[in-house]
């Protein structure tokens, strides 16, 4: 079991209401959960600005199977980058559109660069990374 | 096939030239894919803003699958919202952390409340969403 | 004086120490300091989702003053606005560039709608707005 | 005068629709304008991640005069990155709450740091930093 310990906070009680509010809204039951939240958010934050920090990051793509050599581009870089690349899940969004969602894994700088690359590709009609730690 | 059609753009040469200079660093060939890739993650961005917009989702977060009722707390909210999951993918990063990601569809306020409710749960480290378009 | 109240927060260990470390880089002596902060910022980034909130915004934009009818049209809108727009700040940053900022007040959808309308102006190269919070 | 060169992009005409109706939206009388603008944005992105190029930067914040030594010590801070800061904007937007804007020049982490260790002081109830360029 982990470990727990404790220390307090000072605060003017308009704002931890407000806080508190919020908090409810967003379905927390307890206080020491969300600030623990936002503790962590923030240190994710800074910790992913360091080019060389090793990240887990997820790349959220949408294209349209149809657009000519799109396919056979987006296999080929990706066993190019089997190592960086964990898994990949596909969902069929309607007829034409694709939803592709990778897991990758490696230095912040090789992921960002690994999905710059794969956004570029013509027919890739959005893409968007998220960059997240292993451990916190 | 799709139908094309052209414009054009007047612009300074020194910044035609940094621009050119960014494509190619971020692995774009052609110019034109990159001007619609920007036009179309300004209009995602301007899509999303609207509450009762019909979205894609994707939830990733992790978590340490030890921490007590977790696992049960998110099966179960998970079920709540079967018709918002399309699906999940679970990675084993570690001997205790778990990587999964979640696909949701549906309006930008449900897709957003949802995701709040899971990250609110006692043990989940880390949450972040990504919204994005069907159709582009 | 402000009346101030206490709450407890119960946190791993090596969260707490993480924190403490990035609260000393960041220049915080104090942890009750650097918590509140963050919850200030949550609450803001919440509240300006709001398009009818009350907000107060700055708009930093950058322009070349020799851009033809740029200051006319620029003082224009802003007399216009004057009861939106409280000061404006200008910087001479070298022979043709302009810095100025300008102070906004009023409803979220309208801040924005104002920004959005600067920014558009041809000569404005670079136009970025900040809003937050008149009370917390 | 400035020369102007031109190139042609090949769109989708329903996006291109999609656009057109974007850009007018926020004031944009002109497509090229867009584009322009855009690309600026993209590059500003892309150069300020670099924590040694020159920037200019603009930091709103908002603090409560009353709050105890809060005064003096960001007078102090001021005076010690006097180089740094170009200019002060206050404006006093209630009886107790004080808007201020300091307009940075310098290497953007040098930037960075003295806007974390000014939002650090006891009292400053929300501060955000907004990085720009000087040329474009």
């Amino acid at each position: 079991m982990e470990k727990i310990t404790r220390f307090g906070v000072s605060i003017e009680p308009d704002l931890l209401e407000k806080f508190d509010s919020m908090m409810k809204k967003k379905g927390y039951s307890n206080r020491s959960e969300a600030i623990r939240d936002m503790i962590r958010e923030h240190l994710i934050i800074e910790h992913v600005k360091d080019p060389c920090a090793e990240v887990i990051g997820t790349l959220t793509m949408v294209y349209d199977h149809h657009a000519g050599p799109l396919v056979d581009r987006l296999l080929q870089i990706q066993h190019d980058h089997y190592q960086e690349i964990l898994t990949t899940t596909h969902i069929h969004i309607d007829h034409n559109t694709c939803l592709e969602v990778l897991v990758l894994r490696g230095e912040t700088q090789n992921i960002q660069t690994l999905a710059d690359s794969i956004k570029a590709i013509k027919g890739i009609k959005h893409g968007e990374l998220v960059v997240t730690q292993r451990s916190l």
